[in-house]
């Protein structure tokens, strides 16, 4: 397995860095438009792991350009790309793959766009559409797209499979839920606030109208935050406020699971809701433009990007902050014993201890983990297919075996969790 | 009496227009950096007050130059200086109307600087220090300034007079509080966000520390947002809740008046709280430019600049608003006849009037109208003093009979209010 990593910013470095590890694959090119923070992470692990080291090598790319892609995918003979940049990259990079006869994978699908006359309750473009259009394309060639392999989707759609094929013998909602106990502090331990995921993509996904799929009904939508649930997250975590978000799960699941409702719901808290509501009820959550003064005269600038930039850049944080974060699917239906049956399956990542072990904060590197383990399952045959995929296409049983197994039996030692809640 | 009225944004403009229907003046030359805003206003008063509108002259100026203040006062032999711009001018064209020899008038002072160690307990540079420091300058030359001669600083500081001068022997609070229900629609009469007066200049006097004054420990500061209380506002208005504001009345009415204790609430409510308490947290309040990509490659703006952008500009949304605002004085202490006494002064301005009579909305004509009877009472000798001075250091009466007396009678047709609280 030869693998072009497309982005070197926060998961792609933490990518490289798990995948410094293993030795499931000959080679990975390590490739981002600014090829220093390309360097930056070769130069890592050449540092924390020089064994093995030989296999990465830094380049640029372009990742807004298909011809970019294949031709670095070209160069150094590349089985898999694993695209690591903005979803707004991934026709692109997804094109780019295709055209050098690659495998490819990503952990954000194709964006949407809302209904023009009633956008809080049908959907018009979803997310993923314009991938999953592409699906003929992908079988004709026998290549494969696997879609959506991060933590959520990802992992969430792993546990989903795991729960339908393994728990219920029928499944009510698969219901993902994300939270986290978080904070951040500054130099004279004041929490403040510093969202641990780029404010660009939670704003798109958080004020997008959140996705439901229900078996009577379809895809349909309703307005941002709603349905909000108080979900108790274990370890310590405890209850978080969770609302409906958009987000690639809802998309995915149905197209290969049996179930009643898909949900997914993520615990902003009450205080993140709050900020994002009133971003949007300021404008200062658009991408479009607006005149500012400035000392250079008039200038443009889109309200979302000050935004970002006058917050603190989420991959510079993890040093200051604590806590953990958990990502899960809430199952509820009826249990293979034929009771009615409530599980969370879950997976928690602690801040103190990735970046301890990979100086990769916990959101983060969480996100990393689950990509590098699809690789290790397709290298060895355990996975296999062809098309556009998700995760739920395929066997989940081996994945969380692999997962957890302890890294000194040659697995990632990241136990996951599952707790029946009617027990 | 020769006017020179420095800016013709919203409040400007409402100045110029509320001066046409009186008589006590030869002059008044309309400035602006901006010389077509300042046209704007001359032509409306030449369409709808032709009678007297020779009167009224436009000018180009920089407020930020003493010297054109000066210049353009002395090429029109100006005897008043009128304020009118964004406060961050007032040093200049405090001294540009020294220099041409004129009295002026403001309606809000020099800034403060909050204490370098402890902002949220100590003053520093209080509001209007920069001014009272160049006392001596004025008094020498015979000459006033009369400062805060808005509504509030302004109207409020002659109800504190008038309140001591007549209706209490012992003050043991005056208290300024404003409130409003004004609301914002957009064209299909959904409730919009859309402050109406500026944003810059609200986050400046929200976020900066309030101050408050008492007799024993003279003025201090506390964290924004301070002391929260629901006021009942008279007229329909209703409660609101109000909390402590940096404001020029607590550092004026001190000079001239005896009370235990004076303080300065805004009726924010809990949603404006939020959004600037938000702003803050997002560091979106602050002036020091930041860097942002834009399609030109990164700019330099101020996060402040940008929110103000994202707006609606308060002087356009007159006709998408209705209610009604409140200003006044909330006065504790013991009656004339020895009992305990509290009431409320007021006085109330309805957008609906306002936009009819002067096509200016409520809160900056409401700012306006007060100037304009100064100079009324300073034309005629009324009102007349050296040094600078707020308005507590005048008789407040015939302010407020003129203020009331119907127009038909040679008055400003706008009647106040008094609430006896404990009747």
């Amino acid at each position: 397995m030869r693998i072009l990593l497309v982005g070197a910013g926060g998961v792609g470095d933490a990518i490289a860095k798990i995948a410094a590890r293993r030795s499931f694959f000959d080679s990975m090119v390590v490739s981002d438009y600014d090829l220093a923070r390309a360097e930056r992470t070769v130069a890592w692990i050449g540092a924390r792991h020089p064994k093995g080291a030989g296999r990465f090598v830094a380049e640029r790319i372009d990742a807004s350009d298909a011809d970019s892609v294949a031709a670095v995918a070209k160069a150094h003979r590349i089985t898999h790309v694993m695209n690591a940049v903005e979803p707004k990259f991934v026709p692109s990079v997804f094109a780019g793959a295709l055209a050098a006869d690659a495998d490819y994978l990503d952990m954000a699908m194709s964006l949407s766009e809302p209904h023009p006359e009633r956008p809080y309750e049908e959907t018009h473009i979803k997310l993923g559409d314009d991938q999953f259009a592409l699906a003929p394309d992908w079988e004709k060639v026998g290549r494969l797209a696997l879609v959506g392999m991060g933590v959520e989707p990802g992992l969430s759609d792993v546990f989903a499979r795991y729960a339908t094929d393994h728990l219920f013998s029928e499944v009510d909602e698969l219901g993902t839920r994300d939270g986290a106990n978080l904070v951040v502090r500054d130099d004279d331990g004041n929490e403040i606030f510093a969202p641990s995921f780029s404010i660009w993509t939670t704003i798109e996904e958080c004020l997008n109208p959140p996705v439901i799929w229900e078996k009577e009904r379809g895809w349909y939508t309703t307005a941002p935050f709603s349905e909000p649930e108080v979900f108790t997250f274990p370890e310590g975590i405890g209850p978080v406020e969770c609302v409906n978000v958009e987000h690639e799960e809802v998309l995915l699941m149905p197209r290969a699971l049996d179930a009643r409702r898909v949900t997914f719901k993520y615990g902003l808290g009450n205080e993140f809701i709050g900020i994002l509501k009133t971003l949007h009820q300021l404008h200062l959550d658009s991408t479009t433009p607006i005149q500012v003064r400035s000392a250079e005269g008039p200038v443009l600038v889109a309200p979302r990007d000050v935004v970002a930039a006058a917050l603190p850049d989420p991959a510079t944080i993890g040093p200051r902050m604590t806590g953990k974060t958990c990502a899960g699917v809430w199952v509820t239906g009826t249990g293979t014993d034929g009771n009615p049956r409530e599980v969370y399956l879950y997976h928690v990542s602690d801040n103190e201890w990735t970046m301890r072990e990979y100086e990769s904060q916990c959101v983060v590197w969480q996100t990393a983990l689950n990509p590098v383990i699809a690789l290790e399952l397709l290298a060895d045959g355990t996975w296999e297919g062809m098309g556009v995929l998700g995760a739920e296409a395929f066997d989940a049983a081996p994945f969380l075996e692999l997962m957890a197994r302890p890294e000194a039996d040659g697995g990632y030692g990241q136990p996951w969790g599952l707790e029946d809640r009617l027990a």
